[in-house]
């Protein structure tokens, strides 16, 4: 995890710098790890130059202050770094390596530079671990609320959309689910026991991963690696954003075909289940509607069962049936089956 | 020019009708104009088949309510139109065809489904003209202004950058310069007199063409086009988003040479100077300074002055100089040498 912001540090006001300037200190520190990079920030534009053969895949995304953040809880290097991710993880689902990264920040007149450098502090690490150039940007002040508006831009051989699953397939996703929900609840408590009363330290201890899930998640672009070890490609892909029953939901459709997913074959982890008994809530609900999770959610072929079924990256947690079966979820030990529906974060 | 908005039209909360429906509902009456287009909105990223040879340039740029824009004088759909344009603008500044448009919106909970609509038809309307594709996007709510972000990408055989001027390059602008300040200016007035008293007429006529310039301003794509037909490579170049002075003083930096410009070849437009008349303020101060003309301000080799020297589209209105000289101004009439300042728009 990073430290705490350095709220006792300089506030140099951005006037005093200048935009271009602001763009310069920012960026100056990237370099370049991309063959296809030409030319990065400076200029009208970045410069490219395409890999044959290859297809390019590109996503924008918002982080909003007040919809998507808290800055009573989250520090700036943790929000630069998660602007990145949530960027590369929508590349990682289409079965593409994000390669380069655009990222806007509209702040308000009350940050000063140093809050600048701290989200581009964010952004250079995780453009760093995944190998990442960025590009390009846009630094402007807005009338209130801080707004990081990335773009991320990759590769692949084959693009693998949300619309090829076929019935019978496997439905497999990465990693455990709900943990970054968990990690907001306990973050929102806290920050409430603070507000009441600022001597109070916070109670963190024991829950470094859910908190990790949710402050610093990861995206899982190892997933397009593995699969492609292994000799397969996936009939339909998406990441793990708005909760799982609600990506579950949009393969349906998009695919035209229904799900059956098997509640115990979901992966939760112990820290998951663990702070959803000390906050007295369901962890399914965490894992269906919390989001956030930045995971792969996946269809394969069931030719592909045995290449996949003892990977432990990877969970079979249900099967594609005909489209008019609808989507349903067997509960754990009592096998009673519940029609799936999205109640899911929304923006709005 | 669009009609105003529809203010007494119906007002459709945009959680009535969800995230998704909201986004396929904008983006449904988008269609391809380009094989580059595989795929558009509705997945985790667009896929683009890349044209071989030729490089691919991509810029992002903000609009913001009370920074870049106020919704008391500009209209949804122009707001659209312009949040498209000045995407295309940088694009174009790198001697590159825009092609495709990525554009996120982040409004308030006040506004509705028919604002978004009005937006989106704003941004057809210039992906129509312009032949882009609009392949992405993100719509969310944000805690209080009205936010745009723009992504384009385009390609072109040869991408020109800020930094190749030489000495004894030929500066050369196209179109007229600072109508979109003086229509700002404009705006600002009507809008000052319509607070004081709703009932009153604004008087905008005879002023159509400075208005125009500021609320639906073009991209000079015909430029590329035309240097083409001309057989004429430019050296450096950039767009007129903040001012002549500034952007000058861009090619400048980064082209490590000087200019001497002259006053009296300045192109403006003669609405533009009677406005300026008008409102008693100096024609030459919204050239230098005011910014959001979307001209481009290039500069070519002294061997492509015959080839340029008759067009209508364009002004040569300087050269370049070594760097220790600076960058100097020639005023009109007395000829007296000034050094050029970039007094120009900030964002901050």
């Amino acid at each position: 995890m990073f430290t705490e912001a350095n709220d006792g540090g300089e506030r140099t006001p951005v006037e005093k710098l200048g935009e271009f300037k602001l763009i310069k200190l920012l960026t100056e520190k990237f370099s370049f790890r991309n063959t296809e990079t030409i030319l990065g920030t400076g200029d009208d534009a970045a410069i490219l130059e395409i890999p044959h053969g290859q297809k390019q895949v590109v996503s924008t995304d918002f982080l909003c202050e007040g919809i998507h953040f808290n800055l009573g809880y989250v520090p700036l290097k943790h929000l630069g770094y998660k602007a990145a991710i949530v960027n590369f993880s929508d590349i990682t689902a289409m079965n593409a390596r994000p390669t380069h990264l655009l990222m806007g920040i509209a702040a308000s007149d009350r940050f000063p530079v140093e809050a600048f450098t701290e989200i581009y502090d964010g952004i250079a690490l995780a453009c760093e671990q995944y190998g990442v150039d960025l590009i390009g940007g846009d630094t402007t002040s807005s009338k209130s609320g801080l707004i990081l508006s990335g773009t991320a831009i990759g590769y692949t051989h084959h693009p693998v959309c949300r619309d090829g699953a076929k019935e019978h397939d496997l439905l497999v996703v990465s990693g455990d689910l709900g943990g970054a929900y968990m990690g907001l609840q306990l973050l929102e408590r806290e920050h409430r026991v603070y507000l009441a009363n600022p001597a109070m330290q916070p109670e963190m201890e024991g829950w470094e991963y859910v908190l990790r899930r949710q402050l610093k998640p990861e995206a899982r672009t190892d997933v397009k690696t593995v699969l492609e070890e292994l000799g397969v490609i996936p009939t339909s892909m998406i990441d793990v954003s708005d909760g799982l029953a609600s990506e579950i939901l949009h393969l349906s459709e998009q695919s035209q075909v229904g799900f059956r997913v098997y509640e115990e074959k979901i992966p939760t982890d112990y820290e998951t289940d663990a702070a959803a008994e000390e906050l007295g809530l369901n962890a399914m609900t965490a894992v269906m509607n919390g989001g956030e999770d930045y995971e792969i959610l996946f269809t394969i072929s069931q030719v592909d069962f045995e290449k996949i079924k003892d990977r432990k990256e990877f969970s079979i947690i249900g099967h594609a049936t005909p489209k008019e079966a609808g989507n349903t979820l067997i509960l754990r030990g009592t096998g009673t089956e519940v029609p799936l529906r999205a109640q899911g974060w929304t923006a709005f």
